[in-house]
């Protein structure tokens, strides 16, 4: 398949003389052969998955799809091709001219000139079967097959944009972004609901060596992003016992708190009206900054709750100030423990605070997707650890 | 500090009505500072942490930063200030008006009119001293402090610079990115060198059945990507028993191989010149191509090997047809739990390849550091799991 000599001339030389070979059609994708504005007859090449074939005296017509966009694009071929192996979930590539199409559905459609099944799919044994759209529980026994779908491609296109968004929002808000660990020797927030890591028998090394003290896969980045000076935030995996692999993003700024706060949950709420604040104290973790202007006993903490999929943001001041954070953490036995996240409060403390996001809680929200499982790519849950 | 009754009645209205507060300075990070075009006295508040204190008969010269910019901003303050508690280290928050400098080493100034000191910090207990510029090793001991040195905070600002033009570069080339799991059942290229999964004793759930197979951290998001059909790529996690904890981008794309292959290389690699490939396929593992144009036994792969880090990037193609998978998983014993793998390649396979990068080596590489653990914000190694 791949010219070896050829790769290898062009490593060599590091030059980027062409191989000598008939100029090629040039390849587009589908979703470029779908916006293209040349239609006049230009010679192309599309490789893509059959999504359905129609058989008419005169004319074949192919939908082909390559993950690029939820619409397919129509393929208009000779009725004497062969069309025996163009089974739906082939792959195929097409060469042929890109035309305007006289249908009313699309602007473009690919009049094929050579058609050559690249893979062949049996439709007998394929789960998937022409025209059926199946409900996403039945897509999830097939975890990985279901992102050939048109509802699980879609799914993970918008979950891709998504993850962008958010990182340019952050970006051009002046955020630093930092890789938080995934192995931790802290217990944050788990109160023991934790996965521990060790190495697997196979490793020489003695198993209670490895990292010389219990290590935890993480369940938030948070405590973590205290330590870097200014304003940074993570995408962090967050492995829990019920939603197993998820990820959030939780921004942690110091200064001018108030208008921050108010700032982001005004304008990013909008008129979402589950807020709870005045949490207890003492339901709260350790790192919790008390709420000087509430209740008494109460933190500075407020978390939106969204009908459907619960937390969806969560965020609290953190106690910047040395002396009550020591008297917490030797009332918790975690001095020791948290020495480290007590020194940042013994060498230049700021006030801060940040928030956490429970991406695919909110990737649920914007998609009305109810089951979590169905907006993470491969998810992870009890008595279930696929591919 | 947080003024809660605000925050409350900000939430209630959901409206952006301002607090009956006085109207405050604009606030501005040290790098908006340092790029100010209106410079007329403007008055500003400044949040940072204090560089160096010089105090002279009549004035007293700060330098603050606060994780926005390598340079730091000139404070210059009445030498009637309490300069007592304004030590290396502290954090402050400086009122006052910012002005032209006259010093050639740089354009702006802030003339200050109120320093509070926010945190204060013992010069005495701090581990870096002013003016004294440790070296990395040093920096190493003091995991959680040492972004605040010139030279990690220099690091971690590249670093997320380079991920998010990493992450623009696939974009913009419409690659999807996934969101590939940290947990898998499958054992990739770790050869039995994994870290494993389990719940953590505190759980009350019995730990043989947690995911029902034994689960490992990932070495690679590879496999998985393939699941995906169209162009994809994934910002791996790579827990490795040596590198302990890095990031991989690996993208994976169906296709025109040859022409990506070649141009990838050529076009990224420009004239770094060790380049390996003909690589025995016995050496390989089971999901690499064999090489039909190169010498026999070998497979299509190509490694880029660069001075002082090694392999920064690896790439193949897979191999594609059924059958020869079929063989090659059967006579290593992995038919059954490579089965999805298999099914890929059943229903309309595609000729299709990929490439891993290591992040941290590259950013090795553009920074000329030797050591991977000052480029990781938080690395993890033998008997070490620090914060």
């Amino acid at each position: 398949m791949l010219g070896a000599r050829c790769l290898l001339r062009a490593l060599r030389s590091c030059s980027s003389a062409p191989c000598p070979r008939p100029k090629p059609s040039p390849k587009l994708s589908v979703r470029e052969a779908l916006r293209a504005q040349n239609t006049n007859g230009e010679r192309v090449k599309v490789q893509g998955w059959i999504r359905s074939v129609r058989s008419q005296k005169e004319v074949l017509f192919l939908h082909i799809n390559d993950g690029s966009s939820l619409e397919s694009l129509q393929v208009v071929a000779d009725s004497n091709f062969d069309s025996r192996e163009l089974a739906f979930g082939s792959s195929v590539e097409v060469h042929g001219q890109l035309v305007k199409s006289p249908a009313k559905r699309q602007n473009v459609e690919l009049k094929a000139e050579k058609i050559e099944v690249v893979g062949s799919c049996d439709p007998k044994d394929f789960p998937f079967k022409y025209k059926e759209r199946p409900p996403l529980e039945y897509l999830r026994q097939f975890p990985h097959l279901r992102c050939r779908s048109n509802a699980l491609g879609s799914i993970l296109r918008v979950r891709s944009e998504a993850t962008a968004a958010i990182h340019s929002f952050f970006k051009d808000s002046g955020f630093v972004h930092i890789h938080t660990p995934v192995i931790t020797s802290n217990d944050c927030e788990g109160a023991g609901e934790l996965f521990q890591v060790e190495p697997s028998s196979k490793m020489k090394v003695p198993e209670e060596n490895f990292f010389n003290v219990p290590a935890f896969l993480t369940v938030s980045g948070q405590l973590h992003l205290e330590v870097m000076s200014g304003i940074s935030y993570t995408e962090a995996v967050e492995i829990l016992k019920q939603a197993s692999q998820s990820f959030t993003f939780t921004p942690e700024w110091g200064g001018d708190l108030q208008t921050e706060h108010e700032k982001y949950l005004v304008k990013h709420c909008g008129n979402i009206p589950v807020f709870v604040i005045n949490y207890p104290l003492a339901l709260k973790p350790f790192y919790m900054r008390d709420n000087e202007d509430g209740p008494q006993h109460t933190v500075a903490a407020v978390d939106l709750l969204v009908p459907g999929v619960g937390e969806l943001f969560g965020g609290s001041l953190r106690e910047e100030r040395y002396h009550f954070l020591e008297q917490r953490l030797a009332s918790s036995g975690l001095t020791e423990a948290y020495q480290w996240y007590l020194d940042l409060r013994r060498f230049g403390s700021v006030p801060h605070g940040g928030f956490g996001m429970g991406f695919e809680r909110y990737l649920q929200c914007i998609l009305g997707i109810d089951n979590i499982k169905d907006v993470i790519p491969f998810p992870r849950f009890t008595h279930s650890c696929l591919l």
